[in-house]
């Protein structure tokens, strides 16, 4: 399987269908999220950098050609024309880890329309799923109000590569670590983890397993405490942290039960032991709304490990996400079937503080003290500008996130921050809206109320 | 990064703690889906040959180490004895594509036990990912009620990689095709598709569109109706397919809108226009939900292409699996921690029709009338079967699926089938507790009622 061929087949079609009648005019597709799932006040962007090393690598080869040619049932032949296509086009994106709210472009494609087509699934796929997941992550690190959170995830992910890129995203929207070593060793970002109940009860009893755990690694250890009944195993792990001298930076993890109860019942036991520094991790089917209801308990846990519903982001496991044709050939286009009108046009974000955004067109002029989010990273198909790097990203996020209205960064029913459409891009939109209706329908028809996006 | 590093810290951590105190002897780790999520009345076993090729190529090579030790903050030296490990054990477990239910394991691995320890992260995410997927996958065939249901989920999927599997296991449940070319083509597998919104957009109007696309593709098109406005799309359809006479074996697609009340207004345009055969493609945010309910109100729709929801199995998008050790040594173990308990010991399952299943222990003699799940696929880390054809395991599949109570087929709440405890495996678990009872506890304590799982 090559990575051209794992395409939506119609994206195939239509390329051939555009290159037979000799429509390769530039056409530029915008990539925008319709609408926020609930329990989002914002999004964070993220994809760009994994769409921008595909739309680097894309080629169709002669072996692409006839994997498409069987799949459509036709001779080879019929697919020549698109042998040879690279992406040669132009790209305009917000830059991962920034804040994006619904309507606003994530990237902007233009490109000979055929191009711009035959990449839409993949584009669309690489910023869809991981904006959604740097989302939900961003939301534990505001839910844990400084205490560390690390990802746990890899084990339920949709795939190992998904629980990849989710460790990339941790990283990026301010985790403390990863269980992942292999997105930590990539990242040089911490690798973080304990063991397993499965390790404990290969020994004869608790107290041996802790002991030849601590006896391999030296340094801090977490211990497991809840295997069998989890006052009896933080006791079991107090008495080896002091017998072995091991207590500082080590910590105890709990792992199922009620977390907030058993994190006081365990912090007595441990301070009764004369061991205050030893932290409290805990884990076991935590999200941001079970680690906002921990943190606002007061529960002394220091380490929240967060796992499967974040890495799958299982609230909002997808986006409503578009990659929708927007101009083509110097004209303006847009969509008007029910509760999916599209703003016609190429865009920019113009950002203020806050968050307090403008979407309008993309050769307007900028609004007094704004800011455009997007950049054009690509040109002629080949990058323009280097990915910034990570720690610098995650500052950044940091910042704007904490510039944004609190309503926004609420973990239930946040209000979302939404967007306001500039006046010449409101004037197009009429105005394009118009021009369809006559040439479609011969007549107006009757007055529209404009959900703008994209 | 490599595969091997593509893993939890804690396995290393285990492994290396275990070769230092010698503890090699065997271990299985028993690989189960605890509970059912809502709205499932049985599981669809997946990822075991994921699974099993990912066993298969297994190797800590010094460059893994290397990385192990960075993450660890550890010389390399300490991780030398891990270097060179392969998984040299014995895999059983239940076939692709067959029901299985709360509790009864998918996979039983048996291999010293840093191996099984080492290949846990790995092999729980492609079982987890995978079942939760093909059995969301099967709903949607069971909804249609014989209409076809094809795959539109790639541009969704969380990564490209979920995505082909998804496709593999929409062919697996009985699907009709998937948009995605790359799995369509590796299974000889029909690939589908039609044309987007931005198609229709890129002309002068509707008409011209559908005129260009049939003009490029010979033989049956199916034509998206709905860009502007539904009914007028379709009677442009209908015109075109009337003019070039390419009606038979065509179709138009519905988008967007009222599925219900458009496709019955849709076949009465068709039909009045002289086009019975003309077919009717459903789509957009479709899932087995709304499928059931536009097959109960009869809708006159003959394709269903379901996308996002199927393909994140966005209701459901992790299952409640585990990877627990039930013996080492010989010697069963098993976890008490509140909620979690697991039944200890090797197992299998003993099926009779209906799903009718006894968990029982691997050696214990069969019930009568059954025949077990589980099969040995794979000895001292090599496969000792070959895969089944897909097309024995989809037919298989709808026998088991039709054989199944009507109430765990239902879509709607259905009743999720249970497995029986066979008298060995339930004598062993209360077994295995006194004994951990008496030695972690040094008594037994209050009396419990044992979830038995796994």
């Amino acid at each position: 399987m090559s990575e051209t061929t794992t395409t939506d087949l119609y994206e195939v079609t239509m390329a051939l269908s555009y290159l037979r009648e000799r429509m390769t005019k530039p056409a530029t597709f915008s990539c925008f999220v319709r609408q926020l799932p609930p329990d989002r006040g914002f999004l964070v962007c993220a994809g760009v950098e994994s769409a921008l090393s595909y739309l680097s690598r894309y080629r169709v080869g002669l072996d692409d050609a006839r994997e498409f040619a069987e799949a459509l049932g036709r001779p080879v032949h019929d697919l020549m024309p698109l042998v040879g296509t690279r992406f040669t086009g132009t790209v305009r994106a917000a830059p991962e880890g920034r804040v994006v709210l619904a309507g606003e472009p994530l990237m902007e494609v233009t490109a000979p329309l055929p191009q711009a087509q035959l990449v839409e699934t993949c584009v669309l796929n690489h910023l869809s799923h991981q904006t959604a997941v740097a989302s939900k992550c961003v939301r534990c690190v505001l839910a844990a109000r400084g205490h560390a959170v690390v990802d746990f995830s890899l084990r339920r992910t949709h795939g190992t590569a998904a629980g990849l890129q989710v460790a990339r995203l941790a990283a990026l929207t301010g985790f403390a670590g990863t269980s992942n070593v292999a997105t930590a060793r990539a990242l040089n970002f911490p690798a973080v983890g304990t063991m397993a109940h499965s390790y404990i009860e290969a020994f004869e009893n608790e107290e041996a397993a802790f002991i030849a755990f601590a006896r391999c690694h030296p340094g801090p250890v977490t211990l497991l405490v809840d295997t069998y009944d989890t006052e009896a195993g933080v006791a079991a792990a107090a008495r080896v942290l002091r017998k072995l001298d091991r207590a500082d930076g080590s910590a105890v993890r709990l792992d199922s039960g009620d977390l907030k109860k058993l994190s006081f019942r365990t912090r007595a036991i441990l301070d009764a032991a004369g061991l205050p520094q030893v932290r409290i991790v805990a884990s076991g089917g935590l999200d941001e709304f079970a680690v906002h209801d921990l943190v606002s308990a007061g529960a002394p846990i220091d380490v929240y490990a967060v796992g499967t519903r974040v890495g799958v982001s299982a609230d909002a496991p997808y986006l409503d996400s578009a990659y929708k044709l927007v101009e083509y050939a110097g004209r303006p286009v847009m969509k008007l079937s029910s509760a999916k009108v599209t703003a016609p046009g190429r865009k920019q974000v113009f950002r203020r503080p806050g968050c307090a955004d403008v979407i309008g067109l993309a050769d307007e002029p900028p609004p007094a003290g704004s800011a455009p989010l997007l950049e054009t990273v690509m040109r002629r198909g080949m990058r323009c500008t280097s990915p910034p790097p990570l720690e610098d990203s995650r500052r950044r996020l940091a910042v704007e996130v904490a510039q944004l209205p609190a309503a926004a960064r609420e973990i239930r029913s946040p209000e979302p921050v939404r967007a306001t459409v500039s006046e010449p891009l409101a004037a197009l939109t009429a105005h394009v809206r118009q021009r369809i209706e006559h040439e479609v329908f011969g007549t107006p028809r009757e007055a529209h109320q404009d959900h703008v996006s994209g």
